[in-house]
Parts: structure tokens; C-alpha cells; sequence
């Protein structure tokens, strides 16, 4: 079959390789679309990162070292089921959740699978990915979607990154939101906000991202920081009283602080964003003189089911962000290299094979 | 009336002064004990800061300046109650909850009235102080305490930080908590988990202290970070979960790091200790990769009855933490110097007109 296969920095291949067989406990999928993550454009610009396997070390659970199957936000048709599992068909519409975890860490003990000590993604650590004609997953990684758009569909996985950072905090119904960053992320992260009935503003600088942050209207307010104090605008818009939650999606120290002063006593910051420095924190003025807190989240578990039903419903429209459907010869160019160059004009561009 | 008075820094003086007349809405207490704080002793080693007035910046609620009558942890009896005031009568024991606010800004507004914009400590911002035969306080901040000792009453305030703290989070029965730093608050921190349930850890480095904190009973286990790896340590204890909840209640970078470490995955670090200078925080380290959440609390709202509640119960025994008994006469050189020098033989030192 094809596959685009990740060999390492700047270097992923379309090749025939072989098909990948049923086994017990797992499902045959046919990927249909394949979004591209910030992730796979990292991995692809900087070469192999945890959890990636490098060419001479194995994955932990996969086992497998370079080249592996590239592309974890996928969806796709049920091709074949093995006899032992109920509960899916062939046909049957699909997303699957692109995990491996060790089942046995203190994290998936508590059922925090998102935080397993040895995690890795299908599409990243081995096991196959969503760019290629056919792939073999466990069973308790696929989840139907019933008639929610293939395309669609391709976002449930982003989607289920951003429910599951909300649904770390105590953000309700009826209360005010702040969003730092307007990137697939951080506009996802608006849409389940405002899914879930927050009034929702939006700080981004760029003028396409604050545009299309307009215009999928995930937002019910968006600041520009380089023009406006957003902290004293929160202010302003909430009567006095402060955002009651906000979400760093930009991974920058100064966002991070704006995110802190647009709260109210009590509120809460939850980074979303992966930083990769260290910050200068003043934990007097930003957390105990109004008692506010941090928290950062990672992945997803047991959320998919949700997002599912959130983009089903309509109270998340999908669609809206996709911004390019591209084929898998053009992955570099109009992919990858695109998102590198122009990536604020793009939020999601799916792939098919 | 005799009442020490805070005229500025290393200067507090034993002085005649006027009574305070009752007024409407007020209660007339003659303070029984006064606890020395580790704020009073800031203030009387650095000179005066925010709250405290200064001799020509008055105070924004009481409108006073310098001198005030110092002491805010205190007891006593009620001698005479305004007409218009209900539920207290004279003779009545009592503790102070002790505080001023405006009323009217977000935080007060919400309940949240430790964290008002003007806030003021009777003690230390004007009203009167514990060190005085006589004050006149607001019925609202005045709280029975039924048959507990005065003695062990001075401490109901900071026992009100500490229980405070603890509400913070979702410290639960059943739990592990990390207490880092065996001071006065830390003690008594350690004294409301294990009073709720929680197996409770305390790190301390302080021979003096450690013996202390084994002597209260409060910790099922001390460790002493200078001669055994702390968190490895919890983890052991734990079966390798880490604790569940985290108390910094030393104002320390390395002990805040300890905290995050002892911290099994969605674990929270309450930081109860008033930073003065900013962390360097790595949020993927300490809080991404496992999900852990980060507070800081301060003061108290609404927790002195279920303070004088756990104390009268005999669940927390505040009479252990009593650790010197000294007359007003003597505040310097038998409180505030001995606390300067030899402070971590001391817990409490209570203080009598």
C-alpha cells in the first residue's frame, strides 16, 4: 500500500510499503482525511523529538525506530473487524484517538492516560498512520462518528485537545473567557468556550488570525494587544470584575502575563500552549494577592466521545476550519512548507491519499 | 488605658492612651492573649509597609496614620455590646477576626473579602490592636468561642490562614499532603490536614523544628531535605502515586520545586508562604507533563467558625503550638528579639497587658 513515511529532519518519503494485517482486539480503517498538526510541522523542521523514535531508538511501547507512518489527526472507514470485537462495523464512519500507553504508570492507573510515562501517538511512535491507504488499530482507540462529515471529522482530534484544556477548569456557562492566541488551538479552544455558553474574547496579533478568529465566530470579542491594553479592555467589558478563566495558546511569557492581569480574584490560567523555556513568575502579584491559579494541560482522555458529540450536535462547526485540502504528493509544498511560510493564513489543511 | 503602640521601625512603645468609646454595631472586648506574628516582626525589624499606614499615609479605610496599637491574633472577653447588636453578650470569650474592607470592590463583592483592594488589619492598620486593655471592634469580625481556652484562642487567626489555605484545594480524607517548612503556618497547616484526614508529610531542615513538628503530632512523617532526596522519598511512601496536594509554606524556590516533585500526576501545590521575589518556573516540567495545578493562597474569609470549630473539637489542639508566655513589658526582648534570633525553637509566643 502507500504511505508517506517520516525518515527524518526535511525527509518524509511516499512509498509502497506493506499493508498492515488485523490482529485480535483491533479494527481496519481506511484514513480518509488527515489534518496537519503543529506537531508534525515541528518534527519535520527540526528533526526527530520525544516521543518520536530516532532511527537506532525505539519507541518504548511501539517499539519501532525510523521511518514510521506520519499523521495522527485522521478519519477514515471501517475496513475489516477482527472476530473478538463488538461494538463496530465495517463501514462504520471513524476518528481514531492516536495513542499508546503502557496501561501500567501511576498516570494510567488513574486513568490519566494523557500523562502515561512511556505515551506515544500512532502517526508519530509507530503503529501506522492516517497518510496511508490502510491502517490496523486497537479497538479502544477508534470512536464512531456516526454522520459527522469525514472532513469534519479530521479536527476531532485537535478538538478533543481544547476540550479537554476547558475541561480542566471550572469555566461554566454564563461566565467570560480570555483566549491568548488564535492558532488552530486557541480558535478550537474558543469554540468549545462558546459551546459551552462562555462569553468569549479573543487576543491575537496577527491581522489574518484576528480575521479569521471574525470570521468563524468563535469569538465573541477579538483584541489586538499591539493596539489596545486587553487586560484594561477585559476589565472594561466585564464591568470591573475580570475575565474567570483564560488560556494561553501562544506559548509566550508575555501572553501568559496578559492572560493573568485580564482575570478577576479567583480566576484561572490554563496553559495550553507547550513552552519550551522556563518563565519569570511573580507569584505574589499574579497568584496569591487575588488568589488566582495555573494550570496547564496536556493531550486528551476520555474526551473524544464529547467532541464528538459537541461537532455533531453543531455547537462546534468543524468545517469552518478547514482552510486547505491538499493531496499526499503535495504534502511539502502545499502543506508543511506552507504552514511553515504562511501559517497564519491557515488554520486546518486536511490531506488525502 | 496602657496599649503598645507601633511608632515605626524598631520602635513600639508601652503608652497611656484614650479609651475607645463603644460606638453603634460595635462590641467592646478586653483582649485576653495576643500571638507575635511573623508580619509583626517584619514590620518591627523593616519598618512600616502596606497595610500598615505610615506616620503621614494614612491608612485608606481607618484614615490613621502613625502610631497604631499593634497585635492582630487575639482573644478576649466581651465587657460591653452596642445596643443595636445582637447574638453577643457581655462576658461572652471571644476572638477578632481582624480585619477592615472596603465593601464594595469585585472581591468584596464576591465574598472573597480577604482579597479586597483596600484591606487593613486591625492591629496593624489602625482600630485599635490585641496589645491594649480595651478595644472596640465591629460586631461582624467579633466570633464566640464557647468553652475554648483564651490562651489557645490567640491562634484561631492563623489556624483561620492555614484552614483557609487547605479549603484552597481539594485536600480529601484519604489523601497524601507535603507540607514544605514546619514555621508557625506550616505547623499549622500540617495540624488542619491531619485533622481532615490526610496522611501529612512535612519537610523541614531546621533541627529545632523537625523535633517540633514530631512533638505536635501533626506529621506522620518528617523528612529533612538536607539528608534524604524529599520527593523520592513521597514517592516511596505513596507506592510510587506522589502526593496528592502540596503546601509551600516557606517562601523558598527549592522547596517550591520540591513540592511540584513530591506531586503525583494532577497533583496541586498550594503556596501558602508570601513570595518576594519572582521564580523561574518551567510549566512543562511542573505542571504540563503531569497535569499539576499551581495556587497560592493569603489571609482568610469566612473560615473562623469552622477554625474555632476544629479547635474546639479537640481535632487540632492549639495549646501544643503555645511555645512562651511573656507580659507586654517584655514584647521586645522576650518576643520580637527571641523570634529574630532564636525563632525556630519558638512557635507561638502569646503575649498578656
Amino acid at each position: 500500500m502507500r504511505a508517506l513515511r517520516y525518515h527524518g529532519k526535511e525527509d518524509v518519503r511516499l512509498e509502497e510499503i506493506e499493508e498492515p494485517a488485523l490482529q485480535p482486539g483491533t479494527v481496519k480503517i481506511a484514513p480518509a482525511f488527515t489534518g496537519i498538526c503543529g506537531s508534525d510541522l515541528s518534527l519535520y523542521y527540526k528533526g526527530p523529538f520525544a516521543p518520536m523514535p530516532t532511527a537506532t531508538e525505539p519507541h518504548p511501547i511501539s517499539g519501532e525506530t525510523l521511518p514510521v507512518v506520519f499523521g495522527h489527526e485522521f478519519s477514515g472507514v471501517v475496513e475489516e473487524v477482527a472476530d473478538d470485537v463488538e461494538g463496530v462495523k465495517v463501514g462504520d464512519h471513524v476518528v481514531v484517538e492516536p495513542l499508546m500507553v503502557c496501561g501500567e504508570c501511576p498516570a494510567c492507573r488513574k486513568g490519566a492516560y494523557n500523562l502515561c510515562e512511556k505515551m506515544g501517538f500512532i502517526g508519530i511512535s509507530g503503529r501506522g498512520g492516517g497518510l496511508s491507504e490502510h491502517i490496523v488499530v486497537e479497538k479502544q482507540w477508534v470512536h464512531e462518528i456516526g454522520d459527522l462529515p469525514l472532513d469534519a471529522a479530521a479536527l476531532i482530534e485537535p478538538l478533543s485537545v481544547a476540550l479537554h484544556a476547558v475541561k480542566q477548569t471550572s469555566a461554566a456557562e454564563g461566565q467570560t473567557a480570555v483566549v491568548g492566541g488564535a492558532g488552530p488551538i486557541g480558535l478550537l479552544t474558543a469554540a468549545v468556550l462558546k459551546a459551552k455558553g462562555l462569553t468569549v474574547i479573543v487576543s491575537e496579533l496577527s491581522e489574518a488570525r484576528k480575521q479569521i478568529a471574525k470570521d468563524t465566530g468563535v469569538a465573541d470579542v477579538v483584541l489586538d494587544p499591539s493596539a489596545e491594553d486587553v487586560a484594561a479592555k477585559v476589565y472594561e467589558l466585564t464591568d470591573g470584575a475580570g475575565a474567570d478563566v483564560a488560556f494561553e495558546c501562544a506559548g509566550v511569557p508575555v501572553v501568559l502575563q496578559t492572560m493573568f492581569d485580564s482575570l478577576g480574584v479567583g480566576g484561572h490560567v490554563e496553559v495550553v500552549a507547550v513552552y519550551t523555556r522556563t518563565v519569570e513568575l511573580d507569584i505574589t502579584a499574579n497568584l496569591t494577592m487575588a488568589e488566582k491559579t495555573l494550570g496547564a494541560s496536556i493531550g486528551y482522555a476520555h474526551d473524544h466521545e464529547e467532541a464528538i458529540e459537541l461537532a455533531r450536535s453543531g455547537k462546534v462547526d468543524l468545517a469552518t476550519f478547514i482552510s486547505s485540502r491538499i493531496k499526499v504528493e503535495d504534502i511539502v509544498d502545499k502543506g508543511l512548507a506552507r504552514l511553515h511560510d504562511h501559517g497564519e493564513t491557515e488554520v486546518k489543511i486536511l490531506v488525502t491519499m
